[in-house]
């Protein structure tokens, strides 16, 4: 199951392997053939003079480019290879899968081939290390999300996809026949999050898929995507939430340049900062002041907003002025947050709420959530909501629900932004809603 | 946001400490009242005396049961206190969250509710210690997988819960509309962690939904439920496979055992034994043969496959013939098994694919897969399925996928055996079907 590492081979000289890989590229020359077969450890160059054993020599030359082998081999030291200076000469040659030809995308051409294909053809085009390494940060990403939460007694919950009503609002959601009823698919995991605080369960996280039935083609949307969740009770404020998350994400983006720094830069040109704390704090209205003097007015059906436009000028003018890449916005205004947010007592026009923009991508919404039953459901109804398909909701706050609040935080957008990618379809595995098959 | 840990209050004793929990019980006498808080950290007697802070009282005696409550008070030493020797001198108190009265169910009243109660007021049955006690257990048991997988290099991966046709067979498929279209949920994430092993990654792991639309009310089936997902490259056969999750599984049960078996065992009465390795193999034949003895006969549509009853027995058989609780039951016949599943060359009509049950209920089902695309299309095709929705599947095989294989395995049903719950209900945050609000 294991490789024995292509970079180690030096450590192999004179020993015979066994190695199983892709066939990278294929010469077949008059007197020898040579092989470069890759493999996640790396690449290397096998070699084989034909006659010196022509029935091997006559199975190589059936090979097609990105034929998965297994070959056995002889490690010697070559200093006029490029690859290490080590070369194998092949022994034995096992075709595992043979490569049709052509290959109807070519991952390893001069020039990337273009988005679509790419994601038509996703298994050849994951197959570039940099498709390697991107999934490998993912995976740290993740790891280092939950070591950051396991060491802060943190909970992890699986909550419901199929949902009876509509989590949020009625729009973008997907329908679905149940049985003899319609059930909905869970477009975040917010209520089901909020239960948790209302059983004393102190801290829960949860990754997990959201839907949202947006036909959008954007480069920063999905009808599926990964969701990270999280939730914390006994909270003063949506500050707590702010000063959690800042430290939580320094210590992934930590992780993940002290694992990956060098080959993210190699492979993505991109550099790994770990930012500094506190991160700049910007209330709305003044974000909004602060770009109307650099030109910008928010569209009007989005009064007391950032369009994403909005928000990346709002990063350049962060970067310029704190010389920083995150900024919280907060203090959004009523009128274009959910009704569970919880409002100033002082102001009961604004919630106490964020976002987390990251060189200006919202990465984050989060907020202190209302917890007392009686003014939460007088924002649902003030929101126009029927307050009977939130009963199951409501309950949650009737019996003892301490205060609480919780961000969701895109791992697309974050990989993206990381990444120095321009598309959420890049850094997602398999990405619809158009590439349903299978 | 933070707890001051009720069990280390004797390190505070004289000294004023806030606490944060909710109001397990309530005795107001005549000249005394008595509180017992609860809260993640564990449970401790506040005491007031009445005519020491009239007004104090007056808001105590307004408390209900469950209320969430803030308190501040001076940690005193009692001996008469049976928590601890331990009590708070009450000071200050906010009622954060007043419970409503009566409650719907009473998670501390003497004797539990039934499940179904317990299922509709899923927020106050999870404020049993029990039940975080579960929800500790199952984050332990995650943790542990992920750590063993990442020792081992293993990828994340995300794959789509929305699919444009069947996994794995017609039945049991919910459809939704999908813009123009149709899209179905994922039954498994079996096509698209093959999917990786085309794309060249050696082995993957996917902890994630999906979605069975059976009707059926056992007690160990779900609509919906939590599937662990192992898929690895370059394996010679399934025993590869099963070396690897036995050796896997006993480093999860290990760390159970060591973080939580005391509190497991008070709280379940149930022993955590880390098993010997290597556990038991029986082929489906022998097994048949082994039962038959004992009486059983398979239901005439399972032939060559076993009922849950019949599971049970074979449980029975391999604890009393080898005194184990686990048993791979491997070699099952073509007719019961999935077309990708790989047949053994010397015998065609049996695949090279296992089950594993733990005390005699399925775990896991896991195979090598069949990895030449001919075979493959026949193989599907002579179970009767059609060609042209599984292209997107069946192309994955045609440009070098190596040989390769997995498992998908039940964390609900584990979590079930490991903690000796009856029903998949009890150990799952929030169960559908029919309880589908909010």
């Amino acid at each position: 199951m294991g490789h024995i590492s292509i970079p180690r081979l030096t450590h192999h000289i004179g020993q015979t392997v066994t190695l199983r890989g892709w066939v990278q590229t294929l010469r077949d020359q008059k007197h020898m053939q040579f092989i470069i077969l890759r493999n996640p450890t790396g690449t290397v160059q096998v070699a084989l003079e034909k006659q010196q054993n022509p029935g091997l020599a006559k199975i190589a030359s059936t090979l097609t480019r990105e034929s998965a082998v297994r070959l056995t081999g002889r490690v010697v030291q070559n200093p006029h290879v490029r690859l290490g200076g080590i070369e194998i000469h092949l022994a034995d040659l096992h075709i595992e899968n043979r490569a049709a030809s052509p290959l109807p995308i070519e991952p390893f051409g001069k020039g990337l081939p273009g988005l679509e294909p790419r994601l038509n053809w996703r298994h050849l085009d994951l197959r570039r290390p940099e498709s390697h390494l991107l999934f490998q940060v993912q995976t740290t990403v993740e790891a280092a999300m939950r070591n950051f939460w396991y060491q802060e007694g943190f909970i992890e919950i699986h909550t419901p996809k199929l949902m009876g009503s509509a989590s949020e609002s009625g729009a973008e959601l997907f329908e679905l026949p149940y049985f003899d009823t319609t059930a909905y698919l869970a477009q975040s995991s917010q209520f089901y999050k909020q239960m948790a605080m209302a059983a004393g369960f102190d801290k829960v996280f949860e990754i997990g898929p959201v839907f949202r039935a947006n036909p959008s083609f954007t480069s920063r949307h999905d009808t599926e995507f990964t969701s990270v969740d999280v939730e914390i009770a006994w909270i003063e404020s949506h500050a707590d939430l702010m000063a959690f998350e800042e430290q939580w994400l320094c210590d992934v983006l930590s992780t993940v340049r002290n694992t990956h720094g060098e080959a993210i830069a190699e492979h993505f040109g991109s550099e790994i900062i770990v930012p500094e704390r506190p991160f700049p704090h910007i209330a709305m209205e003044e974000a909004v002041a602060r770009l109307a003097e650099r030109g910008y007015t928010p569209p009007s059906e989005k009064l007391g907003d950032l369009c994403p436009q909005g928000e990346r000028l709002l990063g350049e003018y962060i970067r310029e002025t704190f010389g920083h890449e995150f900024v919280f916005l907060t203090d959004y205004p009523v009128s274009v947050r959910p009704f569970y947010h919880r409002r100033y007592p002082e102001n009961l026009a604004v919630t106490k709420s964020f976002d987390l923009l990251w060189k200006g991508l919202e990465l984050t919404t989060g907020a202190q959530r209302e917890h007392r039953p009686d003014i939460l459901a007088a924002q649902a109804q003030e929101k126009g909501l029927l307050l009977e398909p939130l009963r199951f909701y409501l309950d949650f706050f009737k019996y003892g629900c301490p205060p609480h609040g919780g961000f969701g935080f895109g791992l697309t957008r974050m990989l993206m932004v990381l990444l120095g990618c321009n598309n959420v379809r890049e850094v997602t595995y398999l990405w619809g809603p158009k590439r349903l098959y299978p």
